[in-house]
């Protein structure tokens, strides 16, 4: 089986490499191949025995995507994607990436086709931010997409695309709308979600953490072992019970910034919370109260996709795979 | 005031063209210009005093959309499509006009303003294809797009733009998704939806018509008269009641085959109802078992559209306006 990474330098493409270089097979079918893509080149990975072949390349280049199908993949995972603010702060790079983008990848698999017979698994990382408020108490399976971003606009369309190609027989595709991963690891960033992580992954190394919002503030979460585990079970279930409405809404955990702290505190101590600084920022809260609060996600689960189901796993979660089962700086 | 109407040679646009001539203004101010463009060149109106400029042009040509602006219309109508039967039948064709199409004249009003300062109202028809079954009873208007047409995806996604290029400034825009166009006047075509109207159409001159599918058929219906009053009122209303989910299901009449039947038994009698032939067709019932048959459009109507509310007055519409008045062969 030769797999395919679009946005694999990414956060959530490194450990979805990893996983697969770990596991050796997918869906009971060994790996014998990996091509991993990015804007950058992703970084070769470890201990896999099959070939690979890292490249740097920019999807939304015209062309780009029929070469980087040569090898005929039969798994694409296409996670690239510029983020939701920078695509709002440059109007045309978002949608030249986030939407020619997606659209040139989902043509060039329609292309080969019409060449050869070619029917690869597509899974495509779509976003929660296809929604846009007002919302009901829990965003149900079939609640329209607003979306008030460009981003969850071209997130919203390339689900659009992705149903109709499939629908077509051009490929096999499924959108997930990730909640917001949590605990990201790295260094804390700018982006208007990144409290969210911060004020858990700081204080669990014994550093200060900035807190921008009220703690009555409610999200949508999953870690980035749920999100793997997403992945993988979107390039293995039997796509067919779907039907033709090929996005979905992922299951993940409901849970005010409150409840985050508490869970903290469970987790690891009085000690350890009292790093957590309070400084309102009201761009930040106003940003944040546009965003979906709960889903109901019936059908996800329905169809098997399992997140966590308490702050305190989400944290024990990142206590595991980012700190080596050690909270303390 | 200068108004462009793109896709003027259907028979939307040619009854909205007569409309604004009649009425020689939009919202209370006189029209001054008029700009027709269609793949084919529209008839000049009699009676216009204005400026008029009609002509054939094809949007989904890179550059075209630019110089059809170069008036700065005030208000731009976007009925142009290719319908849903050849959009299915030539992919490419489907999405080279009505999503690439829709997207030029989109992003060269933004190029526009970019050199000077620009906002116009851009009234977009989408159809009630961006919905597909299963339904509930009545869609209501939070339901999501899930289309079952390459047709019905180009134009969610034409929705999903002008809700995007509306709030990030760039114009005033309205989607607005019209109920099936019924009594469509000229000759029976082709299209799987023809019999809706061809079953009243055809027998109110004395002519046989055919009725492929069975009289419990349900389905979404306005006269070519709503229509053109939907959108004169898109295109004088205030849009910032609608926020930014600028896209709208428009009020029409549910009814069965049996009940226009009976409502033609009314208007015309037994003997024009003894015209329509039963002659089921596995295909047509097929397709129409996938369409939407019932709408609870609350939103549109607390923003003053308004539709018919009996086939009776549908059928009257039509003898007034196509028939002088006329029943019989």
């Amino acid at each position: 089986m030769h797999i395919l990474i679009i946005g694999a330098a990414g956060m959530v493409g490194r450990k979805l490499t990893g996983k697969l270089v770990a596991d050796g097979e997918l869906g009971g079918k060994p790996i014998s191949a990996l091509t991993l893509v990015d804007v950058v080149a992703p970084a070769a990975p470890a201990g896999f025995k099959g070939t690979i072949v890292t490249s740097a390349e920019d999807l939304s280049t015209p062309g780009v995507a029929a070469s980087t199908l040569a090898g005929r993949p039969d798994v694409i995972f296409h996670l690239a994607a510029i983020v939701s603010g920078e695509a709002e702060a440059d109007f045309d790079k978002g949608y030249r990436i986030n939407l020619d983008g997606t659209r040139y990848l989902f043509e060039a698999i329609r292309q080969a086709g019409l060449e050869n017979p070619y029917f690869p698994r597509v899974v495509f990382t779509s976003s929660i931010a296809v929604f846009g408020a007002p919302f009901p108490d829990a965003i149900g399976d079939e609640f329209f997409t607003t979306p008030l971003t460009s981003y969850g606009t071209q997130k919203a369309i390339g689900e659009l695309l992705l149903s109709d190609y499939s629908r077509k027989g051009f490929f096999d595709g499924i959108a997930i709308r990730l909640p917001t991963i949590c605990i990201r690891p790295g260094a804390p960033n700018k982006a208007a979600s990144g409290f969210f992580s911060n004020i858990l992954r700081e204080p669990l190394v014994g550093k200060e953490a900035v807190l921008p919002v009220s703690e009555d503030v409610r999200h949508w979460h999953a870690s980035p072992r749920a999100a793997v585990g997403f992945l993988i079970h979107s390039a293995t279930m039997d796509l067919s019970l779907l039907g033709w409405r090929r996005a979905v809404s992922l299951p993940g955990l409901s849970a005010t910034v409150g409840e985050q702290i508490e869970a903290l505190r469970k987790v690891a101590g009085d000690k350890t919370v009292a790093l957590i600084r309070r400084e309102p920022d009201p761009t930040i809260i106003k940003i944040v109260a546009g965003w979906a609060r709960n889903f109901d996600t019936k059908r996800a689960k329905d169809l098997g996709f399992v997140a966590e189901s308490s702050f305190e796993e989400i944290i024990r979660v990142h206590v595991e795979d980012e700190l080596g089962g050690k909270i303390g700086g």
